[in-house]
Parts: structure tokens; sequence; C-alpha cells
């Protein structure tokens, strides 16, 4: 079906205009006087749609066109001209309309204010809506942006496995995957249920994180990120948690936490300014009806040098305000929110790199460095968001990492794979993970990770 | 940590050559006589590495170099010579080797030939080969090429749920999503599993498809694609089946079968086309050592128009060969892998879409042809391989449609949103699905699935 998009039209009007052009695509609103009507057509090439005129006498069945419902799928052909005094730059004198799909009244999205709450109910839908139109393609620039950062820069994309023989990260609770009939399972002769009649015949589960696996693909390739969905089945209600979201997990060999810091850096600068130039129309609603200092921040965010602060100087600085916070801070307390907000959107009014944590509050593949008590990692903390970013440079050291795999009572065995990297040419070697949703949420000013997802899986729901 | 990247010299050699340039990978070979020795290094930035030539007087601890073993992390500094009269077209004159870390004689990658068998066992290690490094780099290539290509062209990346609530796709056996204790589950009063309890506070098992999901999207963005990984509970051994796989579902609106195949056309040959330009030396192992035939099917590829025929001509086609069949062909059966590639291999020598299947043997989903018995379904057959896409329009008549889920016996209600996509602007759309595992055995002619998943998920196995 020969078609043209609304999308090129904004981008080149000089190549279109005062030609006939056919657009496919649904009518956000339908109004007409006697002999004239007006169709919001939006066909989903960009943000914003084409106003479509139509006039009794110059198309077949102005009243059929004119009673269709809001929703309705439309074939439109007709003079694309451009109007430089009305409010949109270009409107179409339509010759033609066809239905291609007709919608009814009982369209949920008639012309009105609708509440997130409401269209998350209809979440086959709602990618109609202004809100989330922009939301879900501002996520598909970011995406595209983070793969361009690292393949430009020489990146191996790998494909880590979602299901998953342990829980390597020891990052929390997992969903179980398995073929059992969880009504009547196979039991061995003590009762126990019988795993090597599951499918890979042992007990698995979805992943929290490819790390792991990444940093065995950083040892051949140098430089490689992973890019796909994780999982933590922590019953939570919060605005910034789901149980599936995806991750972005770079690793790179050779690499130390200063080497991790450049490049974190520069993929956030390089996907904020890659979403400002691909939806500019997107990212004006969003400043407009979601987030008013939208803008400002991401333009700033591009021009500032990311501070690097020890946490330990972080808690110097927190400390004075204890009396703000819910939480009060000492050396060797998480930090929570309340405090990154504050260092981030406060105190230093820019992104900050969190560095050096206490080991305890951190995981056990993170370097231990010379002082004993703390180890190369850091977060990077945004306005707006808070962590937007987690990082670490890995123990390269064997003896180090299999004392603190035994330290925290890990098992052992589980990890022969991962020690392997530090007897056969291991090296100083850095990564870091970026949750996928924090960062589409940091692009758009959306504060509901639910409205960022386009099916969202959460506590209680897995609805679509 | 500042260095040289070896693929850099490779791509343009004139900015190195007569310079000193620092280089970090691991040892694939050293050897030595008295005072001089030679070591093949590689960074994984390419898939060739670079030789280093080391001479005792001009570094610092000749003896300790020579005596690493294979695996060896190695720093080298030294001048970049063009070495136009050699095998290799530039070495490096080592003024430091610094050891970022040792390897042992039990280093696995020993320089011998190793089965895949035995490769599959340290799946950590073998990215390290040279089979392993071009698969892997390929795959990330195509990965990227994939991306390229669709948002090049307007889609919008779209991340469909992983966990899914019901089998809507009825594609066959799932993996279950639990948190329930299943050596104890919480029961109802009648002993049943009660599942209230569960994390979703129902059933759910991992998706084989986003299609209907994509659909969603494609009725706002008129133009999407999923990129993400599916799964499949069917027991098998084959060399073609795992377990877990990525998926590639572009889903467009106001399409029809033959836009369908206009754009399966378009995205393979700009795949292939991405990957032989970006992984030439890659592809040039894989033509020598894994399919002769390989650079010259892939250019061929690219040169050719697929074909497009029917399943009824082509049926016709096969019955004059059922004698060199095991399975017979007649007009309703479903078309097997010996016949796939009778069509694409022998009778036409180049990619086929198969068109208009009988709808007894495809999805519900697919879109009724006038003649009633056949659907707008085409499989895009390629030599080599046999299937590597299927697509088809979709059926976009509300009743046509639930008519096909009732005659299938399949939960109405599980549809309700699905069928809402026909109330509500439907219009004629259509999509496909390309198993990406299958895409980059294509392109290199590698012949098992477990050997172009950097961790396959098989039958009865899920290592690392």
């Amino acid at each position: 079906m020969k078609r043209d998009e609304v999308a090129a039209f904004y981008k080149d009007l000089s190549s279109y205009e005062g030609k006939t052009v056919t657009v496919c695509g649904w009518a956000r609103s339908i109004r007409d006087s006697k002999t004239l009507g007006f169709i919001d057509l939006n066909d989903g090439s960009s943000f914003k749609g084409v106003q479509v005129v139509f006039e009794d006498g110059k198309i077949e069945n102005f009243k059929g066109i004119a009673s269709q419902n809001v929703g309705a799928a439309l074939k439109v052909t007709g003079m694309l001209l451009a109007t430089p005094e009305a409010k949109q730059p270009f409107e179409i004198h339509a010759s033609k309309i066809e239905i291609e799909g007709a919608s009814t009244p009982e369209y949920p999205l008639q012309k009105k204010r609708h509440s997130v709450e409401y269209l998350r109910t209809i979440a086959h839908l709602r990618p109609r809506t202004n809100l989330y139109s922009a939301a879900f393609r501002v996520r598909s620039a970011a995406a595209f942006g983070v793969h361009k950062f690292f393949q430009e820069n020489g990146f191996v994309y790998a494909h880590t496995p979602i299901i998953t023989g342990s829980d390597c990260e020891g990052a929390g609770e997992m969903f179980q995957v398995t073929t059992l009939d969880l009504e009547n399972p196979s039991r061995t002769e003590e009762g126990k249920v019988e795993y090597k009649e599951d499918f890979f015949q042992k007990p698995t589960s979805l992943t929290v994180s490819g790390q792991l696996e990444a940093e065995c693909m950083a040892m051949a390739f140098s430089k490689v990120y992973t890019f796909g969905p994780t999982f933590r089945a922590e019953r939570s209600y919060t605005q910034r948690h789901a149980a599936e979201f995806w991750m972005i997990e770079p690793e790179m060999a050779f690499a130390d936490l200063t080497d991790d810091m450049d490049v974190i850096e520069a993929v956030i600068k390089y996907v904020v300014s890659y979403v400002l130039e691909t939806c500019p129309q997107d990212l004006e609603f969003c400043n407009a009806f979601v987030d008013k200092g939208l803008l400002e921040r991401l333009r700033h965010v591009m021009e500032s040098d990311f501070v690097r602060v020890s946490y330990t100087d972080a808690v110097k600085i927190l400390e004075q305000h204890n009396d703000e916070f819910e939480y009060k801070v000492s050396w060797g307390v998480d930090l929570q929110t309340e405090h990154e907000k504050y260092l981030t959107e406060k105190h230093f009014g820019k992104p900050v790199f969190v560095t050096d944590y206490p080991k305890e509050i951190k995981a056990f593949y993170m370097r231990l460095n010379d002082d004993g008590r703390t180890v190369a990692a850091t977060d990077l903390l945004v306005p707006g968001i808070g962590e937007l970013v987690g990082a670490s440079q890995r123990e390269e050291r064997y003896d180090v990492l299999l004392d603190r795999i035994r330290e925290l009572g890990l098992n052992e065995e589980d990890y022969w794979w991962y020690l392997d990297l530090r007897k056969y040419g291991g090296n100083k070697h850095a990564g870091f993970g970026i949750g996928f949703e924090r960062l589409v949420m940091y692009l758009t000013g959306i504060s509901n990770i639910r409205d960022v997802l386009p099916f969202p899986r959460t506590t209680g729901s897995a609805e679509f």
C-alpha cells in the first residue's frame, strides 16, 4: 500500500508542498460544519499528526466521513499545503478519503483527558495517546542511541542468557522457571521435587543480571555490552520498580573505575543528545505537560562535567544536613533516594558520581580498595531520578575474589567459571549497569515506571 | 588505561605506521628463540590480532615474557611497522611488555584444534577462539544491522513483555514462571495450587512471541518491530532448536502481504550487506573453515530478486520429485525442511517466498484468503537453512477472526484486547518473524544453534 508518512512532511516540507500525498492514520478528532470538515489525523510516524481539510462536493461521501468516530483508520489523498499563518505548519486538502477501519462511540480514547491509572488498564490502546506516543517513541530512540554509541565505539553486543541455573549475582528474589506440573510434580523417593524431570534437569530462574556472563565475553572482545530484559521477584508497589525491566550492562577489559566513569558520562550525554535531536516534538510535549524543567535539565546535563566525589566526602556533606533527612547519614550506611537527590539536585546541581563505597553495602565482585574497607564502585546520581547507573571495577585478583565469595557464604562451586576468568589472562576490568526504564524516565520526566514500559509487569499484575 | 585497538590498525594503517602504540590483549601463541620472541596478540577488537616481536636487550624481562603461557593478558608498547612482504600486514616491535594477568599450562585453549562439543563445555572461554570470535562478532553486527534498518526506515522499537499471562499464540509448550514454593505451594480448599499467592496472582509463562502486543503498538505507530528473547519448552535435541532464542517481529499497519515481502527482502539484503561490510575478516574465516560456499552465497543473495511462488504451485513442483523425499508432498501437508531446501537450493537456486498456505497448517491470526481455504501467509526459504522468516497478513476482520478463534477452540476471553484492535480503527496489516539465531547461522554457515548463542539453553542444559 503506497503511502506517505507525516514524519517526512515535518522533516522536509518543501519536497511535499503543493504535491498530492496519501496518508494513512487514525482520527484523533473529527469535526465538521455543514460543508467543511477537519480531521486531526495521526499516523504514528511522528508525535504530531496532520490536519486534513475535507469539503462537501470535493470528496465522495462527505457525510459518511464526517460521521466517523474518533479512532477510525482513514486513508486520505490530497494536496499538501503549507499554512505558515496557522498553528500547524501544513495541512492536507483532501480529494479522497477512504475508511480503512471504522471505530465506534465506545472507543475509550475520546478527546478528553484520561488518568494514567485508567490508561494502564487499556495498555493495548494507550500508545495512541499523546503521553504514551511520546514515551514509547523516546524509548525506541533511546534504545537505538544506546546501540549506536556502543557499536560506534567498538563494543560487541552480547546476548547473555535469560534463563539461568544459579543466583550468581546474589541479588535477591528470583522467578523460578519450570516445566514441572505444579499441581503434582514428580518427586524423589524422599518426597522432594524431582528436578531431573524438569526441562533443564535442575532448578532454573530468570536472570537478575547478565554481568557475570558479560565478563566472560569481555575477556575475549575487550569491550562488550548487553541490552536485554532482567527480572526481580521483589514484592514492591513503588513507582520505580517493575518485575521485568531492561538493562544495559557494558563490560570492559583493561579498564579501571576512571575509564568506567568516562564511558558512562559519554554514553549518557550521547543518548540525551540523540533523543533531543531525533524526538523534538515528543520532548516538547513532555516538557509542556509532564515536567516543566525537562528540556532545560537535559540540555544542562549535556554541557556539565559530571562531578566525582567519594562516598566518604559525600557522607561528610550529607551529615551536615541530617536534620533534613528521614534517614540520618553516617559513614557505612547505604544512601537513600533522599540523600542521592540532595547531592545531585541541591548540593551539586548536576550529575554526580559517588565513588568508593563501603564494601559491606556492595556486591562481592567489586574490587577491594587498598584501604581494605571500600570498593572501587560508583553510582551515578542525576537530578530528578537519583541513581541512574551502578558501576564498579571488578575484582580481578583470584585470591581476593575467592575470599569475598567465602566471606559472604556464597556457594563457591557456582562460580568456578567466573573464577576461571581470573586464572587465565585476567586483568583490571570494569563495567556498569543502566536501568533502561530509569533512563527513559529521566529523558521524558515521566515519574512512574508503569508508564514507560509498553506492557508493565509488576507485583500482582501481568496483563496483556 | 590508555590503549590502542588493533581494529584501528586494520582500518587505517597509515595513521599508526611508524608510531608508538600500546595494545592490551591476550596471547594466542608465544614462541621464542634465544634472543627473539613472537607473540600472536589478540585484543578482540577485530578477528585478527597483531604479531608482537620482542627482543632480548630491547625489553625488560625477556625471559619472563618468553615463558608466559598461552592465554596471558599482556600490555605491549612498541612501534607499529608495516610488513608488506609478510603474511600479516603489520607488526609491533615491542619496547615494553607488561604482564596484566598470567595464564597457566592448564589453560584449556592451547594452540590446537578443539571439537565444538568440547568448547561448548567451556562456554566462558570459547569466545577467545577463532570460531566463536567470528560467530559472536557477526551476531553483534547483525543485531545492529537489524536495528539500523528498522530505525532508518521509521519503525519504532517496541519492548513486548517476556512474562505473559496467557498462551495467546497457541504456539505450544511454554515455561511456567512462578514464585510459589514448588516443594509445598499454597493450595485452595479444593487442594489446587493457589495462584492468588503467586507473584502475579495467576499462572504466568515465558512468551513464545511478542506479535500480538506488537500489533497493539503498530496500531499507534504504524510501523514497529520487536527484538527480544522468546522461549519454547519443547524437548528437542536437533541442531536447529534452542529453548531460549531471540526473535525480530516487525508489524506494519496499512500493509498487505506484498508490502510484507518487500520489507523482508529489504531487511535481509540490508543485514547481509551490513555484515559483509563490517565483518570481512570474520566472514573470510567462516568461508575458509566453516562453509566454503558462504561468501559466494551471501553475495548472490544480495543480487538476487527473491522468488515468490504460491504454496499450491510449490506443491506441484515438489510432487514431481516425491520419489526423492522421505515425506511425500501433496496439497495440504506442511512442508518439511527437505522440501524447503529442494525449492530454494535445487529448483530456484535462490531465496523463495512460498505464499498462501492452507489455513489448517497456519496460525489463527493469519488473514483468510477469498478462496476460504488458504491464508495470506508466507515463509521465506533460503539456501543452506530452509525457513528463515515466517510472515503473514493479519486477519483484520473482527467477525472472521472471532470465528477462527472459536473454530480452533481457543479461549475467546484471552483475546479481548486483541479483538479490540479490530473494533477501533483496524486495518489491513501484516508482520513477520525472523529467528535471529537462524539469521546468524545463515550469515556464518555455522550449522548448530548451540554455536551462535553465547550461552545456549537447550533441553537438559542451562549451564553458566
